[in-house]
């Protein structure tokens, strides 16, 4: 097959964009055999044509005038690496419109406005693929797509935050949150503001573009339940130790009956489960379903040139597969409802300070057993005239295991609110 | 865009390939839904067509006449399922030829034919794909293929059988090799006859398919270096559990400098590792390239159904992407050579038994120092008059390490052959 000039348009020229250039270059004799074209950026957006860049482009390909690129004919196929809602929302839509098949490298819009860009490009006839806009070089989003399309898959478990994930294995090997985080922030996995990984909001928006994806219906940022790791103490880490455990922050995406739950919060791993393996600042997604059981895919999940990998991957996947029907349609498929959430069921960790007085064992005991929340654990453990509580319960509801620790919690014994976290095995 | 109807022709209907006709049939909404096309079985061949079968195919579907399937022109691609090289190969050879597109599960075949079976279908002009061939469901071709065009991958880490990963976790828990294969064989992991798996040949023939993709270079079954499971000792798992380690039979590919090196081994692998954390009968490969760093895919590598999975996903990236240049090329597309043997370097673990008199250990160690080879660690313990040495060393040549143990061994004190295992961490 003869070999075609395919011209690319890249919003963005930074450590991404230039990074993405720079492989289609250097890659340009692996991409013509993979695919039989030749990739080459011919229109690139930036705020300021004349700065320095560490990959430089080509004569006349760098431009501040956005309608420069949308317009140039020569423009195939768009890689969005901008980041940010505004303008590069405004600019896939219009690129979309204008008939330009679209990439996305883009977490916070992709898990906004995906349902949106999707539909468009649907109705525009145009690919918009976005593998780079979660776990950056961890290829989920196509597996998902393209080699899970009959597996049913009813289960996504995520860590997709290495931030917190470095945090967390940090704490592991001792130390307070305060030290794990001033560690994080020493090697540059942390911001200075940290508060988007440790809130979990980042991995949240992960975790709401891969339960759309795998379920096929719609789940925003804000659908996302969401609880950080700032409350987490060396106690925690210590107690989920001794059970043989390891704390990490997970995404839960469950489809049960039709209905949908995407959760992100600190929870207990086996030893023995491949989540609890991911150490340092990497990440991992499993992907239950029938008949493939589990796959779990692990590798870096951030950076500029794991990124642009990615990104490739996608326009060599667009070039590859334009003119067919693969992924021709929309993403979201069907609209699915939500689980309420006191329905979702897991196993449980609970965590107590109670005084150690008699009857406290047989209250906490009995209001568990009230609503039917049957322990597979407890441990008690003196300290300091009082005592901590360590229970693991047996699968229950979460409204359920909640209701009981209020009414627990309102004990006079009780002295400080349990600290409540699922256990995945 | 309209729904086109697809025609699948499957040789071979048993446990695999009624779960792919099972498949397309439930999962038909699905598919397409993903490719805008319905996928359905026309022909398939079994030796007896009046045999009960779990999922029946339709009326008229089974035949026992190869002619018919190929020659029918409602059969536009072909999902071969039935194994073995003859006479699958000389069908999937006849099927390109006449312009139908193959999906292989073969591992036997692909391990041996496939540069000719790449050649034939790109002079046809039609796709041959073969992810069922290696670890079943866990789209390891597909992400080498297509996410990893440009990552220049230069070191794939594989444990491809789940059998003997089984046995070794087995052992890691206490008991010799004979009852971990016992045990294996009560679970139905192993067969009566264990030696395709024990010996590595298995685990060889799926690590020459990936080097081949990965590298681009033709790796046969016949250039893989091949050491089973069959002399470890639970001494050896007792000693790696005591350096932090655990024993798992590793393939690892390399390309070095231009030259392929493909081996498949037991091997001491840190139980910080990723591919440590595979435990029981599960798969794993590991891809180390540029920019991607190390990407890790897990999950369940037999199984029928688990297979099924892959070869569906197969038939919808085929249909997916037909008419298009999307891996229209050779797999194979340049000879590399083959690096020798004694060059391939690597951090090892050597286990030997020697008699507990004067001048033993300085022997050793002046040995490997004449070769230039480091002790990183070294552990001696008593044994019956006798002692264990347990060493690891610093990154070397095999030549080199070899050729010091051979002096070793000629030394008398010596009362076994040494034990040689690479480390992985």
């Amino acid at each position: 097959m003869a070999s075609v000039d395919v011209g690319i348009g890249l919003l963005g020229y930074g450590t991404v964009g230039s990074s993405v250039n720079r492989m289609l270059v250097e890659g340009a004799d692996e991409i013509e055999r993979a695919t039989g074209h030749r990739l080459r950026v011919v229109r690139a957006l930036v705020r300021d044509p004349k700065k320095d860049r560490p990959f430089p482009a080509g004569d006349g390909v760098l431009t501040s005038d956005f309608a420069a690129l949308r317009d140039d004919p020569d423009v195939h196929v768009v890689a969005e690496v901008m980041g940010g809602i505004s303008p590069a929302g405004e600019y896939v839509r219009e690129l979309l419109g204008a008939g330009k098949a679209v990439v996305s490298a883009n977490k916070q819009l992709i898990a906004r406005d995906g349902a949106e860009l999707f539909a468009a490009a649907s109705a525009a006839g145009v690919q918009l693929r976005f593998e780079a806009s979660v776990c950056a070089a961890i290829p989920v989003v196509k597996v998902l797509r393209e080699s899970l399309v009959v597996s049913n898959v009813h289960r996504v478990l995520g860590i997709v935050n290495g931030t917190t994930n470095f945090m967390l294995s940090r704490m592991e090997r001792g130390g307070s949150y305060a030290d794990a985080l001033a560690e994080a922030q020493a090697h540059g996995y942390a911001e200075a503001d940290p508060t988007d990984d440790v809130t979990g909001a980042d991995a949240a928006a992960k975790m709401a573009i891969l339960a759309t994806v795998a379920f096929g219906s719609r789940v925003r940022y804000e659908d996302v339940e969401r609880r950080g790791i700032e409350e987490l103490e060396a106690a925690h880490v210590s107690a989920a130790a001794d059970l043989g455990m390891v704390i990490r922050l997970v995404g839960i995406a469950t489809l049960l009956d039709g209905a949908v739950d995407v959760r992100v919060q600190p929870a207990l791993v086996d030893r023995s489960h491949p989540l609890a393996a991911v150490d340092g600042a990497f990440n991992a997604v499993m992907l239950q379903g029938d008949a493939i059981r589990e796959i779990t895919l692990e590798g870096p999940g951030a950076g500029g040139l794991e990124t642009a990998t990615a990104v490739v991957a996608d326009l060599v996947s667009v070039v590859g597969t334009s003119g067919t029907g693969f992924l021709q349609n929309d993403a979201c498929w069907r609209e699915l409802d939500r689980l309420p959430p006191v329905e979702w069921s897991s196993e449980f960790f609970a965590h107590l300070e109670v005084s150690d007085r008699p009857g406290v064992l047989a209250h906490v005991t009995s209001r568990l057993a009230a609503h039917d929340v049957s322990v597979a654990q407890l441990v008690q453990r003196p300290a300091d005239g009082a005592a901590t509580l360590e229970l693991v319960l047996h699968r229950a509801p979460l409204g359920e295991v909640s209701g009981a620790l209020r009414e627990i919690s309102a004990f006079p014994e009780v002295l400080r609110p349990p600290f409540l976290l699922p256990v995945i095995r």
